[in-house]
């Protein structure tokens, strides 16, 4: 482990504009491909194509990765095809367009041990927001590890007016299919007196893990005990997300934790009613129920600087003071 | 059972403004408590308690009903000791004065057996939304029954340039509270051919129904075999309401059930992302997977026209063409 070579954030330094860092040096071969929501800008993924080529990937775009079907990408049947058939290729990256609504219509159709096999021949798949479903229904059915990171429209995708690719999620993200990276750094909001633990680390999005929680794509209790869940949120207030972690807390699954990794929650509106309450009076509430660690300040989330995380994978966790060190 | 006596909707004859059909002959004891969110517009419980008392009931004010703590009626401890105060003095009707957010975090603390004594000495505990825990909870711990049904602020507070007290929901609550209601009728969407069953009705708030999957305030899976389940949801799109209905069919919860009636999805804002994707479509696609008839129209959500209805009793089911009666 290389916490100085692998420590994307804070390093405000490595920020520049400039060439990928670590682009592959054999081409590896990426496919684009859509399981949930129809693609609100057709024109992002071209770009997020360009850009992925640019930084050394052998990029192919699923035949269907620009179906319509009202707010999918594709009827039902089309999706799952394209899921089936990139598993079938095998790609070294499998990366989901966008996020959006989808794979709940999905789930009890995916042929898993296809998946699966594409992870043992090598394929990373890659994808947050709905493609949780996909990282959790996959370690629920088969234990195979998948990746948390970026999409192709909603990260590779952005305007340059809006900011372009972020490089720390771009580097992040090339090091990780690689396989160079090893780990990674934040900074956590609250201090910690020396923290070492070791765990499974799961989770993605918290609307999309409490909508599998009791059904059979979540995963045995025995799989995620001793874990080390992360958590993210877009467009949902502070009580939802409160809510949504006294759930887990009731269910007994934050309790059988190590850790618990707060990510970014973004875009919720405040109320005229909440007179004070924030996200900060949830993480109070949370420490206040729980004995388990809640670290906050995780890059990852719906926001431009994201992390690429092995969802599955058994990593050690270090925090001392405010540096936390994820690795693997 | 007399349907045509208890048939309040569609019955638009019925809906004139005069005095209430069926104020109680005895006063009732009626107490108005704050379990959940802080409220809006405390006016509107002055209101509610003058109209409410216009109805026959002898209104009780808890001492904190109108407590505030940031989003919540008050500290946690305060909102229990106030359902525990009101289970103790067991009145005929305890009634919520809104839902908004809070019972989730009191779940883990209520004194079940001490509200079902309350049920046991005659308390019918009435309301929706966020009342829906209790509801739930109370048939998870004690199999005791409650009401789905108006609340103070919201149904009985309405202002009357924002169109006053709906009739129908003020009598169906008289009406169930003084035990003179056997059967509330309806007229469902789509027409079946003779429908006919028995089972426990139980249900409420989608969204809160959720929040309790998987945990131990969720019934056990012999209480909600057979069931009668009847759902309703606000501010939410459709396809999180698919999603949420996906995830009680993966879950097991729809199939297990003899019916499911859909009350109103209300206040939801199309997206552009829709192109015809609506609540029809969620219905279809459900109807696609499920043998369990699916039946819509209820009167029961957050809309003005509510029926209150008995959550954990056993009820009979009748569907005739498109006219739906619920008897108990």
């Amino acid at each position: 482990m290389s916490p100085a070579r692998n420590r994307p954030l804070p390093v405000p330094s490595s920020r520049s504009s400039s060439a990928p860092s670590a682009a592959p040096a054999a081409p590896l071969s990426l496919q684009l491909f859509s399981p949930s929501g129809v693609l609100a800008r057709p024109a992002a993924l071209s770009l997020a194509a360009r850009r992925l080529k640019a930084c050394g990937f052998q990029v192919v775009e699923d035949e269907a990765a620009r179906a319509r079907h009202q707010r999918l990408a594709g009827p039902d049947d089309v999706r799952l095809a394209a899921l089936h058939r990139v598993a079938a290729a095998a790609p070294s990256v499998a990366m989901a367009t966008r996020g959006g609504y989808g794979l709940s219509r999905l789930l009890d159709r995916i042929d898993w041990p296809l998946l699966a096999r594409s992870v043992e021949r090598g394929t990373r798949w890659v994808g947050h927001s709905d493609f949780t479903a996909l990282h959790i229904g996959l370690l629920a059915h088969t234990g195979a590890g998948s990746w948390a990171g970026p999409m192709a429209t909603d990260d590779f995708g952005r305007a340059e007016d809006a900011g372009g690719v972020d490089d720390v999620t771009r580097d992040c993200f090339i090091e990780a299919m690689t396989g160079e990276l090893e780990a990674v750094g934040f900074r956590t909001e609250a201090s910690f007196d020396s923290l070492q633990l070791r765990g499974r680390l799961w989770g993605g999005n918290l609307s999309m893990l409490l909508s599998m929680l009791g059904t059979p794509h979540w995963p045995s209790a025995r799989t995620i005990k001793g874990g080390v869940l992360f958590i993210e949120d877009v467009n949902e207030h502070p009580y939802r997300i409160e809510r949504g972690l006294l759930q887990l807390h009731q269910a007994g699954v934050l309790g059988a934790q190590k850790a618990v990794l707060l990510g970014q929650f973004s875009a919720w509106k405040p109320s005229p009613l909440d007179r004070g309450y924030t996200l900060k009076t949830v993480v109070a509430h949370l420490r206040s129920l729980l004995s388990v660690p809640l670290i906050t300040g995780l890059p990852f989330g719906h926001v431009p600087t994201k992390l690429t995380l092995p969802v599955g994978r058994t990593v050690q966790l270090l925090v001392q003071g405010r540096d936390a060190l994820i690795g693997w």
